[in-house]
């Protein structure tokens, strides 16, 4: 037979592994094409990543959630996408934090290829605090699903104290440590014999004590640090940090794009073959331009200088004018050929780091998902890809109460084999955007409630957009951080009609036969795929209408499955029990089914505590003990029943709209008692 | 709040189990109505029964698969629902255990509770022959997945012989034992001190040894065992026998139903209360009866007799005669309301028996299919619900090939994970309905070849059912036991141009964009739910062939996937490697996706391995050595390529047909060289 790989250069020929060769009896021939892309070799992730390079463009479903940093960052580099960076300093208070955490959430959108967590030695960088570095690191990593590199500075700390942050850092998920010196206590600064005196020293603590795990990078400084005894000396250190095992450099800011490519011209020449990527500053105001430049001892060019001196009091005029500036820069350096992802120094603000790559396009909201729900980017949960809907409007609540479980579902959810989920205790971590005063949220759910049908009323406005009765728009609920999802929306005039009725919605999806992939509003996954869904309707509704539910739902008993509990737990459901309901899933081209949403009867009974426990936490503390209004929502908490339905026909039109009517009608019809 | 279960009486409550109980803190109200209808406590399978109770129609996805013998057996005496099962003995020859093999496939199709297979002392039967008792047992378990009794003898030896046919029947999946005391090999019998006396030896043994890992049957004597003392002493015997551990009775042959419902009286009337099956004897000849019979020891009735003296050499009248006589006993059986289930002796022939089995009602094809492929009922096998797609028509020797596996693929397929496959040595006994006899092969597949166009030919009217050039219709092909599927006939019109051309077929499937799950032709699984597939074909053909598909097959890259592999494992691809695609899957209320059919690259070699064997050991070798027929075989196996291609956009119409027109139109193009 004639040899087709030298006939079609163009095709992909995959040769089984060594491993497969044991088991058929083959004879192989060499052959100059192969599948895989990649170069380096390394970690068995590297397999995962050539897996899906053939095939799938952006968003992928697993290549970006098996590769590390470096590797991303080498695909980027070789598939010739350019890519963008953000730095973060940890907040000072819990309520930064909260406002910090929601930040990560707008611009993660934009599709950074990573953001960094300063380290604030001052601040007990290490410890559980919500405001630490590593706790920052860890929600941007674990709840916010960013690829996330945790400062860490070495001087003046001991090997043991710099293991200990290192092992939790491990622990906590996070994959990537940039290593600074640090600064040091005192004025004048002395080597410590075996101490750790230089960032050198900790790349080499980090490898030596961990291995390949962590993906290090190291700081440079285009114009030589300032202690240095020279550019050329600094140019050495650095080249230290890399042999010693540094995979990659960011560099400190610089006003001018001749200052950074003549460095890493200059690095190049001694050597220095790994990326290094510039570090942007967007000049935002007049005095933190003058206390960076203070802190990095850095020289601000005169033809700066010479702009920004007349316009100091004028912000905007300022922060414009830091904008044009940056992005002509960027452009320089992206137009050189040469550098291929940007580092931005964010100062923990929004507006002009995000102008500046919506200008240079490097900003990609992609509103394409990889899954329906959103993932952490803890190792442990790569191959999570089953949820059950119940938090779909609180992801973070879900990862925190799952957080110790070894395994996570991949494929299948499974029944009872599932592990315990953790309670939730820090209700105000996990609820709103912003952790709204009291006084906000007040105005939106009602200073004053008269009976169960203010409540009804509140869940009305959230659904319909309108203002209140008192002018406030309800933007948010208990159960909901933010306004109405756009696939909600679809469903927006059934909602308000039954929510002004009492059948008080939490959660809800319509049901999808197979809309493409990439369809803007329900698609999700790789694209050229098809999605599918069940309907799904999920409230608080009193006891009296939960009867009459009861009696309609025997008319429609082979097609809707029902979970119905108070919270006294006592559960009334015609699903098989433990057997959990796929109520989303999606085909995709050369892979398995992919389902990650279901119904599942257990997980329900826990996420039945949380639901309930939301309306005293949130709303009913709002009011005094034993105010009408608290004993109001208090009574809703004690008395109501928490329902689910799933209309099994998915191909039909949703029928629960249909079973909540008829359910009215059994309540209005004289006969019922 | 008011207490529903007490409104609702009908409502199903579920608790959560105690495990869940320690998770979420919640009040537990007791309550009368449990999901559980099951008495027994027991194994852990009870609770898997119960699961699907509430909800699933027979065919049931999960219930048959992981209920022991005793409980679908008491499932069926709750639910009403009467049944029958069949009792083989092992064949001679290797010959007859290829027939044998199709007859279980065949009565199979009818829907029997159990098989049970006979212990032949003489026939080594607890051996690796193909003949043996053990073997033939472990077919129907395993092969055929047929819950499956096997009989076993225990006098005349030792406790060792014996512990050791129970391991290894255990080993093979068999779950049910038949404990017989068996014929003494002597005329004159004496109980051995210390030695298995009694079938309660037997039974006390298999409970000592194994616990409650088998279901066991012991035998009961309507008239009274012929060696014992009294009926009322044998009535005794059998209530040890129960006391000992047996689950249920089936009983030796009688001629009048009083017989058997005095007996089954009189049992209960002891304190005998496990079921007592009825065993049938549905007279077939005249010869074989008077064999039974001096076998038994029983007395023909003298009013049988009266009929059948004057017939007997009339074996259509006699066997009419004796369906007449099983059909008038069973319903007077069934009418009595104490009988359940018949057990039918066969004597390994169908006719009779499948004729009394429709006519009483109780044989039930069910076209419908748990899974659209053929099931094992070897516990270890319960999970599994996927499996490749490539033997689709050989199902046998997948189970043959993968017997050692520990764990089977439950939900996803996975990647390389998989273990690998066993070679398939024993081609003969997984390839034809019944071994076909040389000269019959040669006359469907060919005398004499004259080239690759006399095997285009052969594949071509297998495609149709028409006649070859000799007239003769080719009813089956090396790859293909049975003529084409229903669900291939689908694309029969397809198949047929392009297997003249030479594209040589070997397994298809159209695709489906969510029919019903009790469609008739495609569906599969329990009711309420929808199927679907993507269109798949595999064939063989040349090289210059597949060089002119590669070429089209760039157009399709997006949509269609294929392998592409040679005799010598040369394999082309432009799938992401060792992902699998899956082709078939299923939505049902209330459960997660199903997905039993996957395209796995990993296996395709291995499946590569069987497919271009079969050209030899099945085709090739009917010619001599040397001769042209043989070599145009042999040329074709080593030369051909075997190519499968999958279209991933199953709502769209199938492209497949289109890539084939493609690639013949490129190669009668005159630019192709």
């Amino acid at each position: 037979g004639r040899d087709l790989s030298c006939l079609i250069p163009t095709v992909l020929l995959v040769f089984p592994s060594s491993r497969e060769l044991t088991m058929v009896n083959e004879t192989q021939h060499t052959c100059s094409a192969s599948s895989s892309s990649k170069s380096d070799g390394g970690s068995s992730s590297g397999s995962e990543s050539s897996k899906d390079s053939s095939r799938c463009s952006t968003p992928v479903l697993d290549a970006e959630r098996h590769e590390r940093l470096r590797e991303k960052m080498r695909r980027r580099q070789d598939s010739g996408d350019r890519w963008f960076s953000l730095e973060f300093f940890p907040p000072r208070t819990a309520n930064a934090a909260v406002n910090l955490i929601s930040r990560f959430d707008r611009m993660g959108a934009g599709g950074p290829l990573f953001i960094d967590v300063t380290w604030h030695p001052a601040g007990d960088p290490g410890s559980d605090k919500e405001t630490s570095s590593m706790i920052i690191a860890n929600t941007a990593v674990n709840y916010c699903g960013l690829e996330t590199i945790l400062h860490m500075t070495c001087c003046n700390q001991t090997k043991d104290d710099i293991t200990g942050h290192l092992q939790k850092a491990k622990r906590l998920g996070l994959k990537n440590i940039m290593a600074l010196r640090g600064d040091p206590a005192g004025e004048e600064w002395e080597e410590e014999v075996d101490g750790f005196n230089y960032a050198v020293d900790l790349v080499k603590h980090i490898r030596n004590e961990f291995d390949d795990y962590f993906d290090i990078c190291v700081a440079g400084y285009p114009k030589g640090h300032p202690e240095a005894e020279s550019y050329e000396a600094d140019l050495k250190h650095l080249k230290e940090k890399v042999l010693a095992g540094a995979d990659f450099i960011i560099t400190q800011l610089f006003f001018r794009s001749e200052t950074f490519l003549k460095f890493m011209k200059d690095c190049q020449a001694i050597g220095i073959t790994c990326p290094i990527i510039p570090g942007i500053f967007p000049i935002q105001g007049y005095h933190s331009l003058r206390q960076l430049v203070k802190l990095s001892k850095l020289e601000v060019p005169q033809e700066i200088k010479d702009v920004i001196e007349p316009i100091k009091d004028n912000d905007a005029a300022i922060r414009n004018y830091g904008i044009e500036l940056a992005v002509s820069m960027c452009r320089e350096l992206l137009d050189s050929g040469v550098v291929h992802g940007l580092h931005f120094y964010t100062l923990n603000r929004e507006v002009a780091t995000t102008e500046v790559l919506k200008r240079l396009g490097l900003w990609k909201e992609d509103p394409r998902r990889p899954l329906p729900w959103a993932v952490s980017a803890h190792p442990k949960r790569r191959v999570e890809d089953v949820r059950p809907i119940f938090w779909a409007s609180r992801p973070k609540s879900y990862i925190y109460r799952t957080q110790e479980w070894d395994d996570f579902p991949n494929g299948r959810w499974g029944n009872s084999s599932s592990p315990a989920f953790g309670e939730l205790k820090d209700y105000y971590l996990f609820y709103l955007k912003s952790k709204s005063p009291r006084e906000e949220l007040l105005k939106m759910w009602g200073e004053e409630l008269t009976g169960e049908e203010s409540v009804f009323e509140v869940f009305t406005c959230y659904i319909t957009g309108e203002p209140n009765k008192n002018g406030h728009k309800v933007t948010c609920m208990p159960w909901n951080d933010d306004p109405l999802a756009t696939e909600t929306n679809l469903l927006k005039e059934q909602l308000e009609k039954v929510n002004r009725r009492g059948i008080l919605t939490i959660n809800s999806q319509p049901n999808i036969n197979g809309k493409p992939s990439t369809d803007p509003i329900v698609g999700w996954g790789p694209s050229g795929g098809y999605v599918f869904q069940k309907a799904y309707l999920e409230f608080f509704t009193s006891s009296e209408i939960v009867t009459a539910l009861l009696k309609v739902l025997k008319k429609y008993e082979s097609r809707v499955n029902y979970h119905i509990v108070n919270v006294k737990g006592q559960n009334i459901t015609n699903a098989p029990d433990l057997q959990p309901n796929a109520v989303t899933w999606g085909i995709f081209p050369g892979r398995e089914i992919i389902q990650p949403t279901v119904v599942d009867p257990v997980s329900f009974l826990s996420w039945k505590d949380e639901a309930f426990a939301l309306w005293i936490e949130q709303w009913a503390k709002l009011y005094e003990e034993e105010s009408p209004s608290r004993m109001i929502i208090q009574y809703i908490h004690d008395n109501y029943y928490l329902v689910n339905l799933v209309d099994n026909d998915f191909p039909l039109e949703n029928c629960l709209w249909q079973v909540v009517d008829d359910t009215f009608e059994l309540l209005n019809s004289p006969a019922q008692q």
